[in-house]
């Protein structure tokens, strides 16, 4: 598990102004890595490295000899079209980049002038998925979203007997992963009501799940685990991810084998993934409550126990079509925290998922789940947020919504803030609703 | 979908002997390709056509200029690692690299000498995957195999009511698919029984999955739909499948998500891939039982009810650690047809999957889900052959079986057979289950 360093002191600045604004997600001490390329342009998309209101190109970095030793072969590794190469290296190269940009971008770094002329602004930017994920998992940490999906099914009975002993989860479907930015179409598909004949057609219960995603640096072989302990070594970082959802094609498909096409028809992950070290100021202990039994030996680790759990601020905003043209910004949903969310670690995902043997591979992904809190203004889903839709919501235009409406903007936004630490913030994950396509007769 | 051409004709006869025996699974009517180098040498991996006992090195063949036009740009193709960027071409290619095969290989053919400097015997070949994988979906298209399963859990309502309209299916795991003669090895895991806190320990009721896997070939971008009708040019090829699972592991975790760690341990893939075109001859049409629904409109294409089935004889071989000390070979434990034992169609699983927007690539994997026929000798899997343990099978040497045991070798056999057609096979599926690691304490 990371430990605070040099990187980490709260004073420290950079030569770059914009990294030394409060409220910026990006300062000296977060340093996430993305891959990028000039908008419009037929460039190579290459690693880089998000700074205030700019990235450091690393290919362009690694062209002019920024970087010696470990670093520069970290930095080698990322001036490909994925981070994959990178987060096969493991944690002491990725802490070797860290570091070196680090020392490189801070007010008066003799690399200042070569580093100044491999600035690309975050404003010209176009990316792509920082990784190529060959598998997806999505799992289901989130307790209070479990049990208040659970209530909507099971009244009596919201939080199934395996939910504190397992940490659940299914594979999802990579392919349809998309990068921020990147419209999501409305889905076509069967949906259940009274008659006997299924209905067809676009979903009309489009969601949002606000979750964390969780890239995986160093894999494992085949039928050999990870130990507890080793877990979070194997972690490269953190981005903002939603995993639509279309709750109407759901109830119908779901049984016995679980979610299919009501999740495979996109999800959107962030472009900016924050390191593990960079959310070493930001570890929380893994809080169980009282009568909850001890997670099972393989997912219990002291060092996880200790500060396993993430403090992370997490925001949904929407922003809709009518709201787009009359110039009004997004409105803020609800806000809630990971760590008070989360049921399950990281590490015991990590441990989970490989304990039958099967192997993890660099630039996996993780979806938390659905992050909600135990309030109602903590909701990670309009499910939640409108009780089944059974609620509307009333946004301060006076327009309302169950679920998503086409011309929807989705936005997720994440922060870390600690006494003792520079806030750090992950940039936003966005997606806006296309209209379905017209079924064919 | 493939109809019969030249390359169907049963009076073909290949300059390479073997291919014309009787029993042979590679006569010059198959063609299957596979990855394939010689064992045990450090040559690249390249792809391979099955002939006899003999593999076409298509890697050498091209280097000697043995093809033409679309047929060389095919072969090229698949001379690399994978055969994905075959799959990528499409049809047309697909075809005229399978008709300049034929040509060339039959009896009298110029290109003889040429061919014959890039045979190497299968018995001298190691195989991986024939894809890179990117995305793996398991279906769910046995209905006697979701019945009897049903039972187990269900006795009065064994089907559920989604079946008969939804191609029931579920993402599964890429990364640990591994080609056939790879040993699995027995998962650990959480089981439940009686007590409060569930039990950690290696799986006591592994099992296997007789399964189809269809390879896709061309696939579609995201947010477009296959439709029913073009549904079929988008499958390259089918080759056996066995889904290993953990009948313990799954009941405990699969609520509310579905199957997991039960799954994602190890699956086997044959290494041949019996492309669609050499399938024409044996396909047959989709029978629905008298009073079953008929599909919605995007499941329903005319030509795919009058052939959109496959006609292929499945057996299942067992082999155990004490039959192979004592020089027994392995024993038939049941035998079933694909055709009948599948609600669905492959078509009909592509025009579901992607009929919310979800994309398709070249080299994705559909496992048909586990093809039982109606009767017990006809069980794809030990849980319904036993009826779920309870009645454990007699082996000829006296060994029973009720899951499998450390050292069993399950060995999966297709063949297809028709009147006026030439016998062609898929060659084995086979995988031997090691014993568990000890787990941690």
């Amino acid at each position: 598990m990371g430990t605070l360093n040099e990187t980490h002191d709260p004073a420290l600045r950079s030569w770059v102004a914009s990294a030394n604004a409060a409220d910026t997600d990006f300062p000296i001490q977060n340093l996430p890595l993305a891959v990028f390329r000039r908008r419009g342009s037929h460039e190579a998309f290459r690693g880089g490295v998000a700074i205030g209101t700019q990235i450091v190109d690393l290919a362009a970095a690694v062209a002019r000899g920024a970087f010696d030793g470990a670093a520069a072969r970290a930095a080698q590794a990322a001036a490909g079209d994925s981070l994959n190469a990178l987060m096969a290296l493991g944690p002491a190269a990725w802490s070797a980049l860290r570091l070196s940009l680090s020392r490189a971008l801070r007010e008066g770094a003799a690399a200042q002038p070569l580093l100044e002329s491999c600035l690309v602004p975050q404003a010209d930017a176009d990316y792509t998925l920082p990784a190529r994920i060959g598998d997806y998992t999505d799992f289901y940490t989130g307790i209070h979203h479990a049990t208040t999906v659970g209530k909507l099914f099971r009244p009596d009975n919201p939080l199934l007997p395996n939910y504190k002993w397992v940490p659940i989860g299914y594979h999802g479907r990579s392919s349809s992963i998309v990068v921020s930015g990147t419209p999501v179409r409305r889905p076509l598909g069967q949906t259940k009501a009274a008659a006997e004949t299924p209905q067809f057609g676009a979903s009309q219960r489009l969601d949002y799940e606000l979750e964390l995603g969780f890239l995986i640096g160093t894999g494992n072989a085949l039928g050999e685990p990870i130990a507890i302990e080793d877990a979070e070594a194997h972690l490269f970082g953190v981005a903002l991810f939603n995993d639509w959802s279309a709750r109407d094609i759901q109830p119908w498909e779901y049984q016995p084998l679980g979610p299919f096409l009501s999740k495979n028809f996109g999800s959107t992950l962030a472009p900016w993934v924050v390191t593990m070290e960079a959310l070493a100021p930001f570890r929380a202990p893994l809080v169980r409550p009282a009568g909850d039994p001890q997670p099972l030996p393989y997912l219990d680790g002291r060092d996880d126990r200790a500060r396993g759990a993430l403090d992370i601020t997490l925001d949904v905003w929407l922003q809709t079509a009518q709201m787009r043209e009359a110039g009004q910004g997004a409105v803020r949903l609800t806000r809630g925290n990971a760590g008070e969310a989360a049921y399950w670690t990281p590490a015991q995902l990590v441990a989970h998922h490989t304990v039958g043997g099967c192997n993890l591979q660099p630039g996996d992904l993780f979806g938390s789940g659905t992050l909600s809190g135990p309030g109602a203004d903590q909701a990670g889903s309009l499910l939640e947020l409108t009780q089944g839709g059974q609620r509307p919501i009333t946004l301060p235009n006076g327009e309302t919504r169950s679920f998503l409406a086409d011309g929807d903007t989705l936005i997720l936004r994440g922060s870390c803030e600690r006494a003792g630490a520079r806030r750090i913030g992950f940039g936003p994950c966005t997606g806006t609703v296309l209209p379905a396509r017209a079924p064919r007769s």
